[in-house]
């Protein structure tokens, strides 16, 4: 039997999107499975291979099948292909074994000419809508099957537009329109010098070379290379039959959710327009019909229409949203998949396929976004009040919720007026560690410059506080407290509100909703936590959030930052005075009046979380971070400690940083500074020490070394931390055990890890830092040329946000094989902000760790992403 | 036989430092060779494991065995321990496998009591030096053996110089020692609550058990666990018998050179004092008479001691140091070791010793030090002048080489007092970018911060030019043009000298020699090219610096930095004017003006080596380096381009980064900026095509990519350069070959080398960004701490100078496996500033690497350190 490279839809099923394309393959299945949907066939991408092999063309023999499978379809719906009644239109698409932009899209309409035009107005009784699919087609052909440049024929209708005074196209009559076509075609002739061709078959022929070329073309090369896909792949093309909705009243089209999208429940959602076409439905220029219409209007097809719906849940074993059209009386469906649905709709829809017997536990656990769980932790805004309104600019989404309050410029100004009843915003260029007063006391954070991982973005997540940032299109004016958007001047009394989970900042307020957790959340989630292997901690230190991050159900604090509680108004004079004396005896005076409020700190997460595990970190930033910048603030300072304006200005210039990312700080502080570890390692041992006490359960505090990128240097703290941390132990003659282990966040620590976890109890890999250093960029300088990257498709995707498997994720693999083969015991776990992206969870599920740590609102994202990455392994081994 | 745990000297040969430790192997290698030392014994390392293994006793067997060596030395030196006459002094020193500080060291005099120091006293008729020995005997048992602090015992010391209004140690009398051994004794008997011992066999068992019990010591098993060295190995004592030059006239004591240090000549250089003890030769007390004195007094000694010295060289094969003693009229050698030389003389001696046929070429190769070819390159200070002087103040020495000059505070100021005749040293807090001009016009730089790697060190060594960097005794006042060392200040018409091969920076002007070459210098370096296989390549870009780089051997430009370009008075406006522009049109237009500035500065360094390799790395730095920074500059460039100060102000803020190390910068400003990239593409390829017609020599440029961490972003700046080099060549109808590579500096381009590797064309490792980012610390801001880390032992030696090879250099080895697999073409090399260190080069031809690329005055270092590294490679096979 010769070789067949041209295959109908319905002899196709199961031969692969290798040989058919994702596309073609797709479409096989939907006729495999029994949806009516409009006939065609796909030309194989060995087709593809052939023409190249041929000096690109396509040989008779392959031409005959296409014809034949034209025949095929002619038969099928009952058309003619350029006939002279009933005339057979048809879409052609290119259809890649991977999706690739730089190729020919598609040409629709293709089969028309200026007989079968003139048919289709006679047989629709609708000769705009037959010349206006004329006119597109043309255009279509002309553009995208032979490759010339639209703008002339653009000109055409714009001219044509701008002579009769019309604003839409919709204005322009079915004459106007035919002398469109003809100006269209004397173009083409100029251009190609030839007749627009009238032969369908030359039309479909030439549009399917069309395809095959663009494989070639030098965009699509680029695309390629930079995505690994072999040349030698070829593409498939897909020939498909047109149908029309707005034929007759007999026919018509709607789109339909097998489910309800809004509230998950188990009933057809579906809107019909009788004599329409899918434009019509999305342009909102008439009012669709209650589905009931169709079954009014066509029993048969309504039974057809509800029993296929079914049929497609049962088969994708999902709800689906699908787009269908009826012509004269014929149901087809033009595409189906997956329904977007709302947080609750996810649940509820999980929950019932299960109890359905459609799916099972496994396969309902990983149907569920584990992102969108987001929005069920937070408040938000009312959906009615939000679809009316334009947002003043968009920014990142860099904490979810929903926030309203009045303009706060300054942390202090923001502070005051929380303190004083009001609701604020707070608004900044770009937030620092000075400002954490003002973000607790702030409903929601806006800064104008700042990536999703800037300090204002990681800080309110980890507050589980409202935060867009790097909204670009707000000028804020810090000294005159201003933010102007366009010509527009808002102040401190105007209110902003800021959605979170968008990005959209709006002037005014707007109605909130509580947050709502049904009875299908736990549900799933309980499902989830059977099937998880990795524990779930959370990045928290405040009381708030220690018992936030308990209550989302944190299996322990994994990460405490000590940086933050200095900050308070009492604490960071002693601060700043340990930084500006000069002798080891002044520091050590200096942190002993800390001693006791570091103490209290950690004996309120103690008391939390009781015998759950708690890991916290020692001093990790610059100092020069603590210091004051503004001029009245170095002045109260100098007068206080009994020093002049001059000296603490030197002081500040000494400890100025030109990096300080890659300055003097985390463990390099404690080899300067071994009293500031000291200092630290009393306050948790002590704090330890009551609170096993007072709850009368035992507690074992886990000390985390920031930084770490040598043996020697993790071995000199621990000895300060060790020695520190036993002659407490022995004077207060009580049992206590304690780990010390260390942060992987440097580069050459993974590469050294097996000479570390000699000496440590636990990694935790801080993927935030590690990915800067493996990418060589700040976090805060990336945002500014990152989205070039987006733009020329150099990146995909935010490697702060999900981890970059190649890079950093070697780096984690090859520290976590090191790392345990030097000590079998070593606690394995990240800490940074990918610890609560899902797609990051499952590598680090897949690379062995054994916990992840994330800020408390992503603890149920990352259990239920654990528990996904569980399930996938599981299946995986099957 | 039983085991044997004590070996004098003479039966020790061979037996290895495992048994014998570094200090007890070495003595036997003496003794083997015939050299005369005082007799001694070593008690082994297995002893030490057995005192362990014996609850911390010596076993009595081997208290017999030590017991029976004292014997044996009595019987070699006709003395007697603890005897009625000429009485056995000896010394216990410890000497483990590897030296280790934290252990006990060293207890001299061992062997004297209350009669013994009567006996020496009468015998040496020196009453004053008996009781000398003695009281440091006591303090050294009592303080090093016993372990107990010296400080009551120094202060009875102190106190009595007080009483007698003495000033100096030496005006003490005997009977005032005698006096003080008394009270000594009387303070040991009150803290140990018994006599000091009497018996010298008691002294020796104690002090033989201090040292193992040393061992374990906190301080030695904290070092031993930084350091890797296992417990098990244990420690050895030496014990060998004192002699005393300053005995009588027969006596004395000298230090010798086998030859001259200076000039490297083959005549002994020596000196002797009779009657005298080491440290009077060393105190300058008593000048030393010539050798011939010896020979005139005791003709036997000095001819055994001419052909012992000639023993040892021919035994070590090196010019040797040696101390040695002569008592009653028998010579003894205390120690030798290799000479310290002049860089002339360590290349004669290396030379000579081949002629001589006691070294093979090979080994005259691997004799010389590489790094001190750098003070035959540079002029230097007269070194009698030198010597006389004392510095202000010792920063690090940056870039070696000498240079004298008034203060000029500012870059500007520098060039316009250069250019009126004066010469000046550049003095700056730190130097930025815009300061080239200042530092190309001074004589050399002096800066008050940075480290060996920062700004002003980095770029110094690049031009030659000397340079103190960070010398933070000196305290700049920019603003009022003042130096400030302690009260003492210097304006811009005080002289400064300035040492760059110490650090030293002196007032005044000191007297110059000139570079000098020998022809020793050229055999050598003829020597090392034949055996060498890495290629030598420099790091260089203006005229005069690729010019220096030929002549000193390069055989290549690895690195042509295009940023120091665009410092010039003439460009620096069009590139101001470039970043300032908002449209790409706009940047096209100033960039314009750029190329013909950019084209002539490759035509002349192509020019200049023909058909050597040229890599050309494309714009690297920041854009806001190039900005103004002053107010009258900003002012007047807001003039200059019709723009108000603020606009000005503005941008420089806009392109403000946090961390600009880690920042917009790179390749980066190429994938948002491609018309920069396009411009100097145009301008290599366009200089190219000139200079090949021009030399009729076939030219192929390497476009170098800084900072790639992807191979996407690779193939998209590639894309640019491959399209722009094209087209000219295409137009200019001529054949080019060029080349495009990537700078791997970045983490993660190390471990993607295989996707990069297969559209690059070479890879230049740039180490230094690779191990900021590696360790995660910036160079700039590590100054700071780093001396923490040293004086801590955390870090041995600096990462920026010689390659980490655990780390960064894993890097490299897995950037080099991996890019070889995927493109075995791939030319590889190294363009940090560890091309030009020694033992960064033995690493990078171990690793395989193709060349390195150093600064100028570095080539012949690199070429002498890839010869020994070669030859290295060769021995380790044999």
């Amino acid at each position: 039997m010769a070789k067949k490279y041209v295959y109908n839809f319905e002899e196709a099923y199961g031969l692969g999107k290798e040989l058919l394309g994702g596309k073609g393959a797709g479409l096989a299945e939907m006729i495999h499975i029994g949806i009516p949907i409009p006939p065609g066939f796909t030309v194989s991408t060995e087709a593809c291979t052939l023409y190249y092999e041929s000096k690109k063309q396509i040989p008779d023999y392959v031409v005959k099948e296409i014809y034949d499978a034209v025949h095929r379809v002619e038969k099928q719906t009952g058309k003619n292909f350029g006939g002279k009644s009933n005339p057979l239109l048809v879409s052609v698409r290119s259809g890649a074994r991977a999706s690739m932009p730089g190729m020919m899209d598609t040409v629709l309409n293709l089969g028309l000419n200026d007989e079968t035009v003139e048919i289709l107005a006679k047989e629709t009784n609708n000769p705009r809508f037959a010349y206006d699919s004329y006119r597109r087609f043309i255009l279509m052909y002309t553009n995208i099957a032979k490759g010339h440049p639209r703008t002339e024929m653009d000109k055409m209708l714009e001219d044509l537009k701008e002579e009769r005074g019309y604003k839409l196209d919709t204005e322009i009559t079915a004459d106007e329109l035919k002398g469109l076509v003809d100006k269209f075609k004397a173009y083409y002739k100029k251009v190609f010098k030839e007749d627009f061709p009238k032969n369908p078959y030359e039309q479909l022929i030439e549009s399917v070379t069309a395809v095959f070329r663009s494989w070639d073309n030098p965009r699509a090369n680029v695309y390629r290379k930079m995505h690994n896909i072999p040349y030698e792949w070829g593409t498939a093309v897909n020939v498909q039959a047109m149908v029309f909705g707005n034929k007759n009243e007999e026919s018509g089209t709607g789109v339909a959710f097998s489910r309800s999208p809004s509230t998950g429940e188990k009933t057809i959602f579906a809107e019909y327009l009788p004599n329409a076409q899918g434009e019509d439905v999305v342009a909102g220029t008439r009012t669709p019909l209650h589905i009931e219409e169709l079954d009014a209007r066509h029993p048969e097809v309504y039974k057809e229409f509800v029993e296929t719906i079914e049929r497609m849940e049962k088969h994708y074993h999902d709800m689906q949203d699908m787009e269908f059209t009826v012509e004269d009386g014929k149901l087809y469906f033009l595409q189906t998949r997956s329904g977007k649905r709302t947080a609750q709709a996810a649940l509820k829809i999980a929950s019932d396929l299960v109890d359905e017997g459609i799916i099972d536990i496994d396969e309902a656990v990983l149907r569920v976004d584990p992102n969108i769980l987001d929005t069920l932790l937070h408040p938000s805004f009312d959906e009615k009040e939000l679809a009316k309104l334009t947002p003043l600019s968009v920014g990142l989404p860099a904490s979810p919720g929903a926030a309203t309050g009045k303009l706060a410029f300054t942390a202090q100004e923001a502070k005051e007026r929380f303190e004083a009843g009001e609701k604020v915003i707070l608004i900044r260029v770009e937030t620092s560690p000075e400002d954490i007063e003002g973000m607790v006391a702030a409903e929601g954070i806006l800064t104008m410059r700042g990536g999703m991982t800037s300090h204002a973005a990681v800080v309110a997540r980890g507050m589980g506080k409202t935060c867009v940032a790097g909204a670009g299109g707000i000028v804020i004016d810090e000294v005159n407290k201003t933010a102007r958007v366009g010509n527009k001047v808002y102040t401190d009394q105007d209110v902003f509100s800021l959605n979170g989970t968008t990005g959209s900042v709006y002037a005014g307020e707007i109605k909130m909703q509580a947050a709502q957790m049904t009875g299908y959340f736990g549900r799933i989630m309980a499902w989830a936590d059977e099937r998880r292997r990795l524990e779930v901690h959370a990045n928290a230190e405040t009381e708030r959030d220690v018992q936030t991050a308990k209550d989302f159900g944190a299996e322990g604090i994994g990460l405490a930052r000590t940086e933050h509680m200095f900050f308070d108004k009492d604490r960071i004079f002693y601060m700043r005075k340990m930084i500006l004396e000069d002798t080891v005896e002044g520091r050590e005076e200096a942190l002993a009046s800390l001693l006791p409020y570091q103490r209290d700190d950690f004996y309120k997460i103690f008391k939390i979380m009781g015998k759950l595990n708690v890991t916290v970190r020692l001093l990790d930033p610059p100092l020069h971070e603590f210091l004051p910048q503004e001029e009245d603030q170095i002045v109260s300072l100098a007068k206080a400690l009994n020093k002049t304006p001059a000296d603490i200005k030197t002081r500040i210039s000494d400890l100025h940083e030109f990096n300080p990312m890659m300055g003097h700080r985390g463990l390099r502080l404690a080899v300067s500074y071994p009293e500031i570890a000291k200092m630290q390692t009393t306050a948790i041992i002590e704090a330890a020490i009551l609170a096993q006490k007072d709850l009368g359960e035992k507690i074992t505090p886990e000390i985390m070394i920031p930084l770490t990128l040598d043996s020697k240097e993790f071995l000199y703290v621990k000895n300060i931390i060790t020695s520190t941390a036993d002659e407490i132990i022995k004077e207060a003659n009580v049992k206590l055990d304690y780990l010390v282990g260390t942060m992987i966040e440097i580069p050459r620590a993974t590469l050294l890890a097996d000479e570390i976890a000699k000496d440590a109890s636990f990694f935790s890999f801080g993927t935030n830092d590690l990915t800067q250093m493996t990418y060589g960029f700040s976090r805060d300088d990336a945002a500014k040329f990152l989205n070039d990257y987006y733009d020329k498709k150099i990146f995909a995707q935010d490697p702060f946000q999900t981890i970059d498997q190649k890079g950093v994720g070697e780096l984690v693999k090859i520290a976590v094989e090191r790392g345990r083969e030097a000590n079998p015991d070593l606690h394995l776990g990240v800490c940074g902000e990918h610890g609560g992206d899902p797609l990051s969870v499952e590598f680090f599920h897949n690379v062995g760790l054994d916990y992840v740590s994330c800020s408390p609102f992503r603890v149920p994202v990352a259990r239920l992403a654990a528990a996904q990455a569980a399930i996938k392994e599981k299946l995986a081994k099957k």
